[in-house]
């Protein structure tokens, strides 16, 4: 990895998000949604619905994990080129309480950004009654797809 | 970790984890179901539905997550006490290959079951015209809630 | 887990962690010292020698996670009771430059303590001319031993 | 990822992989030993010395986790053509017993080879009396540094 900027190489890197996120048919069928995007950094929101629940009655850890892993996806990808895809190579998650509230909030931001490969980690918290608690912290490795752009 | 045996101390334990999945709604909603289960082991399968799908029509890197986590998990539980519930602790996953085919499946076993904790694994795999590609491999560890069972 | 305070409950964590740190053998051998420690965080620095070096002449990512697990940990045991030991059940590290300077300096801390679980994370930089480069990250997983305390 | 092929590239590996070994000057330190190699495997051993203990004593998680990234390096290494160098990007192990006897063996073996990436894995075993036990468990992920031979 040889550069650690973060400012965004691409200027209109929040449409070429905003356009992804659009295509990725589970984030609408789960109902989450694109709360906030900057230079590596962005938000995704995710109401809970009984649908996305364990057998204990909180979100499942597969689900937090889906949120955890776009969060730090995008951010990663909001410092990329504009003819790049974004691939995740992997990710690790810490789940440290349980996820249950009227939603769930991840917030993915870039630790190192290289040529190729990218480092970004989220934070998941659970709002309940206007109080945010952490759920979930999860570290991830996310790979430039260098002019395979997604359109 | 104290012992190492694959020997279920609960002799019903496939009803338990039956009885634990058909509580998990996710798992009715994806479309997920328990496909094999023995002592240290489980086996889930889930057909590939464009609901599930990322950006690139590939299924969604949190949803091959999702059922690595279920299928680690539940080898986990056959080998927990008749009271006790089953939590994640944490996860890591690596994505290997495109999950992209007419189902996947994920085969859970575990690696090493102590009183409190237990680590498993879990591979998951793209089946496409009768093949099986390995997509992803998960590692994980969960805790026993002892007395607190699901029932 | 159920509480999410930093506040020590052993006032005398200080003391109890500079012992516990001084009968690692392996951290006098390596010529690791303890260079801070506040509730829930931990500064471990390690001078670069050729001894500790891979095939290229870094700092072999073995002992990066070796400074990087014992910031973190004793991260966590600074908040855990004094009777207490303390276990690394597993860590997830993420190398994002190469290791190489006058010294490495890691940074550990506290994300959630329960009562029987902590996560914890750490970071480690290089310092080379008086600059602090980022290069690696990790996540980590560690038990209380509830009155296994090590002396 | 591309292929997933587990035969090497280059007839020379084990010349290869031996040099690079040799260079890595803290395997000398601590006492490690190559003791296998195959296509896609590799074996490392160590002689538990007091010097790398923690302090309860056992084999510090930092010097498993040395050789488990090691091992399964090399592993990959093996596959990686005649002019490429191999740089670890990340790993995570769980540690499931103490590391404790007369010596450690760290098993590697690669997962899926790619291009670019290569996702291998390790065991490491505590060696006493005759009796293997399984100590830790890690899940790696590697570069190939493509024209960067490290001769």
């Amino acid at each position: 990895m040889k550069t650690n900027s973060l400012s965004p190489v691409d200027p209109d890197y929040a449409a070429r998000v905003k356009d992804s996120f659009r295509r990725q048919k589970l984030m609408a069928w789960i109902g989450a949604e694109l709360a906030g995007l900057g230079p590596g950094q962005c938000e995704i929101r995710l109401p809970c619905r009984p649908e996305l629940t364990q057998q204990d009655g909180y979100i499942h850890a597969g689900i937090v994990g889906t949120i955890g892993d776009t969060a730090a996806g995008y951010a990663a990808y909001t410092l990329m080129p504009h003819d790049a895809g974004v691939l995740t190579i992997e990710y690790k998650m810490n789940l440290v309480a349980p996820a249950v509230g009227e939603s769930l909030v991840a917030r993915g931001e870039v630790l190192r950004a290289g040529r190729t490969l990218v480092v970004a980690r989220a934070d998941v918290f659970a709002l309940k009654s206007g109080a945010e608690t952490l759920c979930a912290s999860l570290l991830q490795t996310l790979m430039t797809m260098h002019g395979k752009g997604e359109r």
